[in-house]
Parts: structure tokens; C-alpha cells; sequence
């Protein structure tokens, strides 16, 4: 497997995103292009990677431009031809790489995968993916963000690709639910109601409406919303979990008591920090373009660039795309409805 | 003041709720009207409040029908015409209570508001508004759960009544924020970008697009959303809470290293859930019905209860819809677009 990295993007620099690379590279044995200012990129390596047999499984693929975090996706990628992230998507076009990977601007890097591989067959709308913790095995929810004026068709081909993407992380027939605002059938909004019967009657393991409460008890494997509302669910979840932690550990710091309980307990709240740590799930996948791309959290760490690596040679491994054009051809087509 | 509190509602049973009412009387001397089957209730306070002086300010008034937790409530509130909650309205209708309390059927309780007291002048759709604890002080959400299906008049409005609400709650100039998933103007949905230059327009203290995150940090009194995307935030929320609790607990008990130091940080812990609890913050008021109404959490305990009976009462001196009526008068209507 041979991953095309956009090493120029993301809050901390350069050198964690190759950080990241080489730990996934020793690790496992897979190819990385790291994609970027070339002089720059190589004084990185020379310092990081000194190893003659690390350096051969990574190489270098000039780009002379960057889109900024904050620049406007869309303009940016028609305008900056030669931008890292543009460049890593051209590799995958050409075959010259199995995957791309990045964290810089999030919009820019849908837009640049849709530009640059087109869009699945049949596939109306790309959409991104997202992984949440829970108290038994993690729930794929889609769309996190690209989708946020949706029809009933968009929802149904979530289902189906975030159901593909579920089993390539090892489940064996992922239980979808449909996000709203109460268990029994007819609960929600129009676009619920619309959604229900497309899932109902395709083959795909629908196991009906589920709730906000719902999203983190474990019992669904896919959780299926428009990019609105689950952008809003990612961002207040992450929210909540910083508020709560600083509001427990504003109480902690109260009581001299209270600290050395922290300090005995602090081996159970690293644990629980790393169970719910986005870090520990490689990244956001997009899904439904005609090849395999990952988008990072801006503030990945090389941890989890290594993560979104080794989970993107996953993905192209497991011929995610295959499977997911498989079951849009057994019943799940729904190509009568308004794209 | 004097409030009506469907005694019947709840999943604690109605000697929680006439406990509540007690205590709510004995700390302010405010009357209660405990609405439901008269033996039954008369039997909880000769047991809970033999002090003559307390029971003087409590007077029952029967009712023979209760709404179930499952029912459907439109039904149920048009077969039920006799139900508690039903006739705590009435009680406001006649002008014998200034607000009802409830914690049974939400939808029954929302629909028997509108029903008994009608929408304030005005008002396209009542909604339900709730309080979030955050970093600094409380936020106050609407809608969370009554209109799933909204246009941008009903959320200018949900704005302008949470506006009211939160200067009820001593906020001198409530800042509202309209969520959505970017901070940039313009970015959301379709109904967010109608929504935006309503809300710009107005007197209303307007600080632009919040995202999810934003929830928790405590820079905004009044956050505005459909209803759909509240409850789903509202229910995530609670979901994620017990959740984090619940993994965290899971690791803690893993050493007895944990365990002693979760003995000697207790007080923080629960002096963390003290402020995270809902209890504290008196049930989701009901708004833009004409009179003061009051949703309270099935599980509401006494305290839950008491803090809810406080809040109508408050709600009531306050005139909360004069206000509202105030504030759609000063260049706030826009009547002019499709209720």
C-alpha cells in the first residue's frame, strides 16, 4: 500500500505530519508520499528519520502551493493548481498512490478529492464520516459536516457507505440507525419521515430510529444524519467533553484532599482519555468518491496521522469502493429519486 | 402567586411531587394546587406535611383522568378532557392559577397548554426552551423538541421569547447566538442563511453563528435552533454525560489506587454533578402560549420539582409575556412572513 500525505497542512507544522508517517512506515511496512515544499520536507526527514530503511519506504512529491485553514475551500482549489492537498489527490488519480491523507482545510480537502477522482457511481453526494467512542465498539456517523441541506436519497447512500466503511473496521453486519427525536416510527422531521422507508425496505441492517441519547451507549454500529445536525452533534459532543472535564477539574482543584485523589486516580483518567481520544480513530474518511481519501483534525497529532495512515491502506485495502457499489446494485439503488 | 402542579405526572409518583410542592411553600410561601385523584393526594399530604401552617397554603383539586407516559398526546388530550394535566391548565385559563407545572406526558402537557390557554398574540408556534449548565452561566436553548419542521419566522421567534425567558432568569441583555456549523456568516443550512438577517435586523441583542462547541462555554444567554436539532443536541448531551461517567467509572474501579482516590475527590465529583444536574434549573419552560407553563423531566425528583414551581412563579411575577408582547411590538414582528 503506497499513501499520498498532504504534509503541508494541519495546526502544528511540517514535522509531526512526517512524524506521523514514519511511525506508520516502521510500523507496518507501507509506502508514504509525503507531498509539499520539497526543501523543507527533506530537512524534516534528514532530522527525523536518519535510518537508510526507513527513508527508501518515503518519497518526496514537490508542490509549490498550500491552501491556507482559513481560506475559502472551493476558491482556493481552483485557483492554487499546485497545492499539496491538490497534488496528493493527483497521485491517487494517476495510481501512483492508494490513498491521500490530510489535515490541513477540511473543505478544500473534500473538494480537492471530489475534483480530482470524481464522484462513485451512482453516488449523489460525497459525504464525510465520522467515528465516535461508546461504551461497548465504536459508531460510524454520517454526514459529519459536507451535507447540510439533504434529501431523503443523500441519508439512504450514507447509510450504505457508512455501512461499507463499518465493516472494513472488522464489523460483521453493521446495525444502522436513523438519528431523530424519538424511537417509534414517524418521529422526526419531514426528512426522517422521507429516510425511513428507503432504509426499511433496502437490505441493508436497519434497525430503526435512534436517538441523540443513543449515539454513545453502542448498540448501533452506524448512525445515519444530515451534515447539519451532525456537525452539530460532533462539535457539542467535543464541547461537552472539554467543558466537563474543566469544570471537574476547576472542583478538583478546590480541595487539597480532592488533588491527591486526582494524583492516585490519574492512571484511570489517562485511560479514559485515550478511550474517547479522536487521536486513537485516524481520522474523518470521505466517502463516495471514486478512490479512498482521509480528512484529519487540524490539530492531529503524530499519533494520529499514523492512525489515518494505517486506516486509510485499510480502506483501500479492503476495496471499500467495491463494496460499496455492490450494495447499491443489490436492491439498495434508489436512482428513481431526485439527485 | 399560586401554581398548578399536575400531581399525577412523573415517574416518581405523586408523593415525589407533593413533597416538591411542600418544600416550594414551606421556603416561599407560595400557594400550590395539586391537580389529580383527590383521595390519593389526600392521603400523600397527611402523611408528608402534618404542619397545618404548610398544608394551609396546598389545596387539592380533583381530577379523574391521568395522560400515560406512551400515550399519543393529541389523542389523549382530546379523549381526556378530565385529565390532571388538563385541568391544571384550566386552573390558569380561569385565572385561579397564574402557571401549571408537569412532569408527566411532554407532548400532553404542550398540547394541553395551547389547547386550555391558546397561542400569545403574535406567536406562530409555542415552543419549549431549556437550560444548559455551561463554563460561566446557564444558557437557555430553544426549540428542543416541539417544532421539528421549522421555518426562519418561528426561529426569530423562538429567539425573541428565549430572550424574555432569560432576562426572567436576571440576564440584563440576553446575547443570542443562532447555531449552526461555522462561525462565518452565512454558514448552515438554508433555513439558517433565511434566518441570519431576520435576527440581524432586529432589537435583539444578536451575536452571530455559535457552533456546538460554543454550547458549553457560557459567551451566549440564549442559543436559537429547530427543535429537531435541539433535541438531538439536548438528548446527545445527556447521553454523553452518563456515558463519560460511566467509562470513567469503569476505569477508576479497575485499582484500588483509583478507587481511594475517587473516595478522597468525592466531594468534587459531586459537586461537578451538582452543577451539571438539571434539577437545579427547574424544568423546560413552555413558551408563547398565552399564561406560564412548565415541562418538567419525567425522573424529576422533589427538589427537581420544587425548583420548577419556584421558576413558574417567577416566570408569572414577571410577567414573561408582556415582555415578549414588548419585544414583537419594538420592530421585532415580521409578521409580514409565512407563519
Amino acid at each position: 500500500m503506497h499513501i499520498a500525505l498532504d504534509a503541508m497542512g494541519g495546526d502544528h507544522g511540517s514535522e509531526e505530519l512526517i512524524a506521523g508517517a514514519l511511525c506508520a512506515v516502521k510500523e507496518t511496512g507501507v509506502r508514504v508520499s509525503l507531498v509539499g515544499e520539497e526543501s523543507l520536507l527533506n530537512s524534516h526527514i534528514e532530522t527525523l528519520a536518519p535510518d537508510s530503511k526507513t527513508a527508501k519506504l518515503i518519497n518526496i512529491v514537490h508542490s509549490s502551493q498550500v491552501v491556507g485553514m482559513n481560506e475559502n475551500p472551493v476558491n482556493a482549489i481552483r485557483k492554487k493548481k499546485d497545492a499539496s492537498v491538490m497534488v496528493a489527490f493527483d497521485l491517487v488519480r494517476r495510481g501512483e498512490a492508494d490513498a491521500a491523507v490530510s489535515a490541513g482545510n477540511s473543505g478544500a480537502t473534500m473538494a480537492a478529492g471530489i475534483r480530482k477522482l470524481g464522484r462513485l457511481g451512482g453516488i449523489a453526494r460525497p459525504g464525510i464520516a465520522s467515528i465516535f467512542p461508546t461504551l461497548k465498539r465504536p459508531v460510524v456517523m454520517m454526514d459529519i459536516g459536507a451535507n447540510v441541506d439533504c434529501k431523503s436519497l443523500h441519508l439512504f447512500q450514507f447509510a450504505v457507505m457508512a455501512t461499507a466503511f463499518s465493516r472494513i473496521n472488522g464489523v460483521e453486519n453493521p446495525r444502522v440507525g436513523l438519528l431523530t427525536i424519538g424511537e417509534e416510527t414517524g418521529k422526526g422531521n419531514s426528512l426522517i419521515k422521507e429516510t425511513y422507508p428507503l432504509l426499511e425496505k433496502s437490505s441493508l441492517n436497519f434497525v430503526g430510529n435512534v436517538e441523540g441519547r443513543d449515539v454513545f451507549q453502542g448498540n448501533i454500529d452506524v448512525i445515519v444524519c444530515d451534515g447539519f445536525v451532525g456537525n452539530i452533534c460532533l462539535k457539542v459532543s467535543e464541547g461537552l467533553a472539554e467543558a466537563a472535564m474543566q469544570m471537574l477539574g476547576d472542583e478538583i482543584k478546590k480541595s487539597w484532599r480532592a488533588k491527591i485523589g486526582y494524583l492516585l486516580a490519574r492512571h484511570a483518567f489517562k485511560a479514559f482519555k485515550k478511550r474517547v481520544d479522536y487521536a486513537e480513530y485516524g481520522g474523518a474518511p470521505l466517502l463516495g468518491i471514486d478512490g479512498v481519501g482521509i480528512i484529519c483534525h487540524g490539530k492531529s497529532t503524530s499519533h494520529a496521522i499514523k492512525n489515518a495512515i494505517l486506516a486509510a491502506a485499510q480502506m483501500a485495502k479492503g476495496n471499500i469502493n467495491r463494496d460499496i457499489l455492490d450494495s447499491l446494485a443489490v436492491g439498495n439503488n434508489v436512482e428513481h429519486l431526485e439527485m
